[in-house]
C-alpha cells in the first residue's frame, strides 16, 4: 500500500475556505445511488429514489429512515444532502475527504461517524479499505459509501426477514448493527493476518530465505496500517458511551460496550502480532547468520587443511640441486604419510574444538 | 501455539444478529454436565441434575447455590440457562466465545466474569488454556467450563469438610475462592516459565547453540500470551473494587484486594522475564558471534602464515635455466630456515598483537 | 538541518533582565513591512502604514483589524508595537525569539500563539521553517512573520472577494483561517515526506546501496524535526478549547476542533512514517547483509574447490626421484579425471547442501 | 540470582483456603527470637521474652512498644502473634510469604508494610535480600525479620543513648527510623552497583573481551531485580502520605516525604544505570566487531598480495618443453623484480585506499 | 563523569539520625563567604558580614534581604544559619548533600529549592555541575553555593544599576531572576552539546572511524546526565505554580511560567538529541560494516580469480613422464591465453553481477 496515495490531492486545497466541498480520493463508481429503507416493527418499504430530495419527502417521523448513498464523487448530491438535512459544512467536508482517520463528531443534533471498512485483498496480499460515514439524526440514519457494495446486505436481510430484534428498535440500534458488521470485518482481517503470520513464522523457523525480509516488511506495514485505523475506534467507542446525547438510547448503549470490547480485542491482537513479527525478525536474522556462519566455517576449514599441505608439496617441488630427501627411495611415501597425518590431526583438532 | 486458532470460525458469524449464540472454539467434551452444590453454614447438598431446569428448581434463596456447567458446545443448554436465569444475550454470547480476552461486565443485577484457566503442558512445552466464565447473581453462582476437570475440587473439598470460613460466607466469597484457585495457577505457570528461562539462560551462558534461537522464540511467545491474558485482570480486579454493586459484600472486597496483588505480581514477573529473555538473546547473539569470530580468526591465521611460505617454495619451483641459488649446496636448507623464521616471526607478531 | 543553528546566539543573553528584547534568529528581510486590513461584512479597506502608530490610529472598534508585520529584526518597531498594544514584555520576548517551540500564552486580555510555518525545500531536500506569531486582542489580530511572503494571500483573496463566511465573522474566525492555512502546509509537507519515504522504500526493497544509509538518516531527522514542532500543537489546540476566554466565540470553537483533528492526523502519520522508516532500515540492513553473504559464499566456494585440486597438482609436481605413478603412461589422465571427479562432487555436495 | 527460587514452593499451596499460613521461603535461622523495647522520653526497658504472650503482657499503653521477631519459619509463633494482636489472616499470610513484592496494606487499625532489606554480597557479586515486615498498631510496632541480624542496631543505639529526637516521639517515628535505615541500604547498594558499572565501562572502553558479555548480563539482571523491588516503594510512600490514618501523625509525615525522595533518587539512578549499561553493551559490540574486522582485513590483505605472486611462480614452474623465457639468462631476476613491483604496488594501492 | 562519585560517602551515614548534618560532596573552597544585599526601590546596601549572626541583625523587614553563602563544607556555619532562620533539619540536610537531585520542598513558611548549576568544561569535554540551594522566606532569600563564583554577578549588576524592574519587586522576583540565570546556562550547555552532536554527525557521515564509538558513548552519557537533572525541573516549575503559598506573588508567577517553558524546551531538545545520536550510531554501524564488506569483497575477488589460475599452472607443473601437451610447441602460449581468458571472463562475470 502506498502511503502517499492516502494524502493525494491534498495540496490543491490549501487556503480554500473551511467547509468547501472537495472530494479527496479516487472516484470509485460512475453514478451515485441512493436507497431508502423505511420501517417500523410492522411495516417495511424499500425505494431507490432518483434524488435526495424525494428521499427527504418519503422520510416519515415515526419510522426508522435509513438512507444509503453509494458514491462520494457526486459532490452536487452530497451538497444537496447537506442542505436538506442541515448538516454542518465541516461534517460534510469530512465525509468527502477519504484520507481522514476514523472520527466521531457531534454538532447540534447530528452525530457524524467516519469509519474505514476493510477487507483482505488476496491478490495484492494487502488490506483494501473504503470509507464509510454515518449521519445519525433524530429519526433517520444516512450512510455514505465510496462505491456500491453488498457490505450491509446481512442487515438488509435481517430487516426484511424480521430477524432478531432489529425491527423492534430505533435508528440507534440500526446504527449499531451497521457498525457491528464493519468491526466484524476487522476481526476477519485480523484473522487472515494471524494466519499469514503463523505461516511465515513456520517457514522462517524451518528454512529462512531472503524473500522473507520483504514478507516481514509487508506484514509489518499492514499491521501498522490496521493499527492506525483501529486505534481511534477505542476512543470513539468511549466517546459514544460518555457523550450525553439523546441520539442513542440507554438501552442500545449496552451494545456499544460490546463494540468497544471487540475493538480492544483487535488492538490487543495487533500489538501481539507486532511483537511476534519482531520476534520472527530476530529469529530470522540470527538463523540466517548462524547458517551463513557455519557454511563459511566449513569452507574455511577445507582451505585451512589444504593450504599447509600444498606448502609441503611446494617445498619438494623446488628445483635445488642438492635436496638429499629427493633421492631417498621411500621419501615420497613418507611425505604422503606425513601429509595424511597432518591433515587428519587438523581434522581431529577442529572436531575436538567443535569447529566442525 | 498457533495464534490463528484463537480467531478460528470468526468469519462465519459476520453479519449475524448480535446476541446470536454461536460456540466459537473447539468442542472439548461429549456431553455437558451440570452439578449443583447448595449449602449454608450447617447444611450442604450435592446433586447432578439432568437439566438446567431442575437445577433452577432445586436452587433455594437462603442458601448459596453453585451451579457448575462443563461443556460449552451444548448451545441449547446454554441458551436455556440464559432464559431461565435472565442472562442478557450479549453476556451469553461472550460465554460461548472462547476466543475472547478476560473481561468483566455487569448488566442489571448479574456480574459476568470471563477468565482463562491456564496450565503448563509439559509435552508440548507450552501453555494450555481453557475458558472459565462466572455469572454471579443474587443468591447463586454459575460457573461454565469448556471441559470437565478437577480444577475446582479443592474448593469442593473445603466446602464438604467445612474448612476455613467458606461455609460461613455467601456466594461472593465462593466466587472469590474459585478465582483465587485460577490465579494460583497463573503463579504456578509463571513459576514453570521462570525455571525454563533460568535453565535456558544457564545453557546459553555456558554453550550457546543454534537451537536456542527457537527456544528463545518459543518462550517469548508464551510470555506474550501469558501477558495478554493477565493484563486485563488488573483492570478487572480494580473494576470489582470500584464498582458499586451489592453482589459483593464489603467484607469480601478485602480478599479481592489480595487477588489484585497476586495479579500485579504475575504481571511484574512477566515483564521481568521478558527483559531477561531479551538480555539472554543479546548475550546469545554476541557470544555466538564472538566464538565464530575467534574460529575464523584462527583459520585465517593458519592460511595467512602458509600462503607467503608457499609463494617462496613456488619461486624455487620455477624452471628458469639460470637460477644461481639452485646450484648452491646449502641453499635448500637456507630456504627452509628462512621459511621457518618467517613462519615463527609471523606467529610471534600475531601473538603480540593478541590476534591469536 | 543543523540543530545548533536553532540555538544560535543564545549564550549572549544569559543574565539579561527577563523581557529584554533581543532578536534571536537570522535577519531575513531588509525592512519591516506593516499592512492593515480593516473590514466588516460590508466594508473592507487595505493600507500599508509607515509606522505601527498610524496602524493603531486607523484601527476601529467595530471592524476586524488585521495588522500584519513582516520582519522581526526591527526590534524598535516590535518594541513600539508592544507599548502601543499593551503587550506583556514576556510575550514580546517570545515573539522575537525564533528558536522557540510552538506555544500559546494568555496574559490579561491578549492571546499569544507562536507557530512554525513550514514548507518543503526541494533543493536542499529538507524542511524550511519560519516563525509566525499572533497576538489576538479584543478587536484586532496582529500577525508577525520573519520575512515577507505570500503565505496568507489566499485569506486576503477570500476577504477581498467575500468568499465563504469569513467577512461575516469576527477576528477569532480570521485567526482560525490563518492557522488553518499553516496546518494545511503541515499536511502538504507530510505528503511530500510520505512520497519520499515511499520512493526510498521501493528503491531499498529493489536494490539497496550504501547511499540509502544517508537518505534514511536524513529523512529520520526531518521527521524528528517535524514531530518536535507538531507535538506542541496538540496541546495548544486543547488549550484553546479548554481556556475560558472571551477572545474566541462559542461558534468559532467548532472550527478549532477541526484544526485539532488535522494536527492529530499529522502526528499520527509522522509516527507511522517513523515506524516505516525503522522497518525500511531493518530491511536495508538485512538485505545488504544477505547479498554480501551470498557473494562471499560463492567466492569462498570457488576457492574451496580449487585449493584441494591445487594440492593434488602440487603432489605430482614434487621432484622425488622415486615416484612410481609418474612413469605410468595413463597416470596424468587418471589424475586429471580424479581432479574432475573431486571438483564435480564438491560442486554437487555444495549444491545439495544448498550452499550454492 | 535464580528467579525460579523466588517462586519456589508456590505450587503446593494452590487451592488452600486464603489466609492459611504457609511459610514460603528458605528457613534461615534455627529458633525464632523475640525482643521487646519499651520506652518513652524518660524510661527505656529491654527484654527478650520467651514467648509472644509475655511480650503482649509487658506492652504498656503510654509507652512505645517495639517487638522484633527474628525467624519467619516458626509458623506457630507467627500464628499466635496474629491471634494476640488481632492481625487479619491475609496480612499474616503476606508476612510469611517471602516471595512477595514490597506492599502496604491497612486493614482495620493496623498497617502492614513489607519491604526487602538488601545488601551487596561481595562473594557472589550479587544482591542479597531478606524480607522485613512491619505491623504498626496504635501503641506498638512489630517488626519481622527472616534471620537475626544487626540491621536495626543503629536505631537501638540511638534509643539507648537518647540520640536525636527519637525518644521524644511516638511509634510512628520509630517506624520511620527503621524504614530509613533500609532505604539507606538501597542507596549503598546502588552506590556499589554504580562503581561496578563504572569499572566495567572503563574496561570495555579500554579493552573489550568476551567475558564482559557475562558481566554485562549479570549487572543488567541485578539492576532489574533492584528495580523490581524499588518501584513499588514509590507507590507505597505515596500511599502513606495520602492514606487518612491516625497511625501516623501529621508531624512525622514530613519525614516520609524524605523517604519518598530517597526512593525516587534510587529509581532514577537505576534507570540511568540501565541506559548506561545498554550504551556500554552497544560500545562493546561495535568495538569488538571493529577490532575483529581490522584483524581479518590485515590477514586477508596478506593472502591477497601473495596469491597472485604465487600464480606467477606457478607459471614458470610449468614443464612445457617450449617456454622461451626460461632460457633467457636474466629472466629469473626479471620475474623476481616484476613480483616485487606487483607486491609493492598492491601494498601502495591498499595503503592509499586506507585498507591497511 | 564517574557516576559513583555522585554517591560517594553515602555509606558512612547509614543509620545516623535523620536531620544529622553531614556534608556529602567535595570540599570546594577554603573558607565560607557570606554576603548580604539589602535593597528596596530607592536604597541598596552591600555588606560581607563575618558571621551569619550579623547578617541576621542587618536584615530588615521592609527591604529585600539576599544572603548568599559560598561554601557548604562549613557545617558549623550552615547549622547556625539553620538555627537562626528556623530552617527544618531535613531541609538543612538536603542543602548539604550535593548528591541529591533537584527538588523543591515547602515546610512551614519556607521554600527550599535545590538546583544544579551546570557549565560545559571544554577541557574534559563534559558537563561540570555545582549544587545551588535557595531558602525563600518571608522577607529574605538565602542562596547556598558550593564554591565562590561569579554566577550571580549579572543580577548583582542589575540590582546596583537599577536595570529592569528588579529593584521595584520583592524577594520572589529576585528568586526568579537567579533561577532564570541558572536555566539560561542549561540552554547554553544544550547549545554546546548540539554543536558537538552536529560535528560528530558530519564526521560520521563523511568518514566513520572507530574513535567515534567512544565519542558517541560520551555524548550519550552527558545527555543522560543532563536529562536526569533537568527532568525534575518540569515538576518543580509546576509545583511552584500549583502550590498555594504566599511566598510568591500572583504577579511573579507569570515569570515562573516562562521558566517552565524554558525547561520544557531543554528537555525536548535533549530528547531530540538522544534520538539523533541513536540515529548517528545506526548510521555509523552500517557505514562501517558496508565499507568493511566492500573491502573484503574486493580482496576475496582477487584471491578467487587467481586460485583457479594457479591450479592450472600447477597441473602443468606436474612431473608425469607422459603429458602430451607439454611437448606441443605452442601449448605454453595456449595455456597462457586460456588463463587470460578465464581471468578476464571471471572479471566480467563479477562486474556483471555487480560484485565489483
Amino acid at each position: 500500500m502506498k502511503y502517499h496515495k492516502i494524502f493525494k490531492n491534498r495540496k490543491e486545497s490549501i487556503g480554500s475556505p473551511p467547509g468547501s466541498l472537495v472530494h479527496i480520493g479516487r472516484k470509485k463508481t460512475d453514478k451515485a445511488v441512493i436507497s431508502l429503507m423505511r420501517y417500523n416493527e410492522t411495516e417495511l418499504s424499500e425505494t431507490v429514489p432518483d434524488d435526495i430530495n424525494s428521499a427527504l419527502i418519503e422520510k416519515q417521523a415515526d419510522y426508522v429512515n435509513w438512507i444509503n448513498i453509494d458514491g462520494l464523487h457526486d459532490i452536487e448530491l452530497i451538497n444537496r444532502t447537506g442542505t436538506l438535512f442541515n448538516i454542518h459544512p465541516l461534517l460534510l467536508e469530512d465525509i468527502l475527504n477519504t484520507t481522514i482517520l476514523p472520527k466521531i463528531d457531534i454538532i447540534d443534533d447530528q452525530m457524524l461517524l467516519i469509519l474505514k471498512m476493510i477487507s483482505w485483498d488476496e491478490k495484492s496480499g494487502s488490506i483494501e479499505s473504503e470509507q464509510v460515514s454515518f449521519i445519525l439524526g433524530k429519526d433517520y440514519l444516512i450512510s455514505f459509501q465510496e462505491k456500491p457494495g453488498d457490505l450491509f446486505d446481512p442487515v438488509r436481510a435481517r430487516l426484511r426477514n424480521c430477524l432478531g430484534k432489529i425491527r423492534k428498535k430505533g435508528n440507534d440500534y440500526l446504527f449499531y448493527a451497521l457498525i457491528d458488521i464493519i468491526i466484524d470485518n476487522y476481526m476477519a482481517v485480523t484473522d487472515t493476518l494471524s494466519e499469514r503470520i503463523d505461516n511465515l513464522e513456520d517457514e522462517v523457523l524451518k528454512n529462512p530465505v531472503s524473500e522473507h525480509t520483504t514478507a516481514l516488511h509487508d506484514l509489518r506495514k499492514e499491521l501498522l496500517y490496521l493499527r492506525k485505523i483501529t486505534m481511534p475506534l477505542k476512543e470513539i467507542a468511549n466517546n459514544i458511551k460518555r457523550e450525553e446525547t439523546d441520539l442513542i438510547s440507554e438501552d442500545t448503549l449496552v451494545f456499544f460496550n460490546d463494540v468497544s470490547d471487540h475493538v480492544i480485542q483487535v488492538v490487543e491482537f495487533i500489538d501481539v502480532f507486532r511483537e511476534i513479527l519482531s520476534g520472527v525478525y530476530d529469529t530470522y536474522t540470527s538463523t540466517i547468520s548462524n547458517r551463513m556462519n557455519s557454511v563459511m566455517k566449513v569452507l574455511t576449514l577445507i582451505a585451512t587443511i589444504f593450504i599447509p599441505l600444498t606448502f609441503i608439496a611446494g617445498i619438494y617441488g623446488m628445483n635445488f640441486s642438492y635436496m638429499p630427501e629427493l633421492s631417498v627411495k621411500w621419501a615420497y611415501f613418507a611425505v604422503l604419510l606425513v601429509m595424511l597425518i597432518i591433515g587428519v590431526s587438523m581434522l581431529v583438532f577442529f572436531k575436538k574444538k567443535k569447529w566442525l
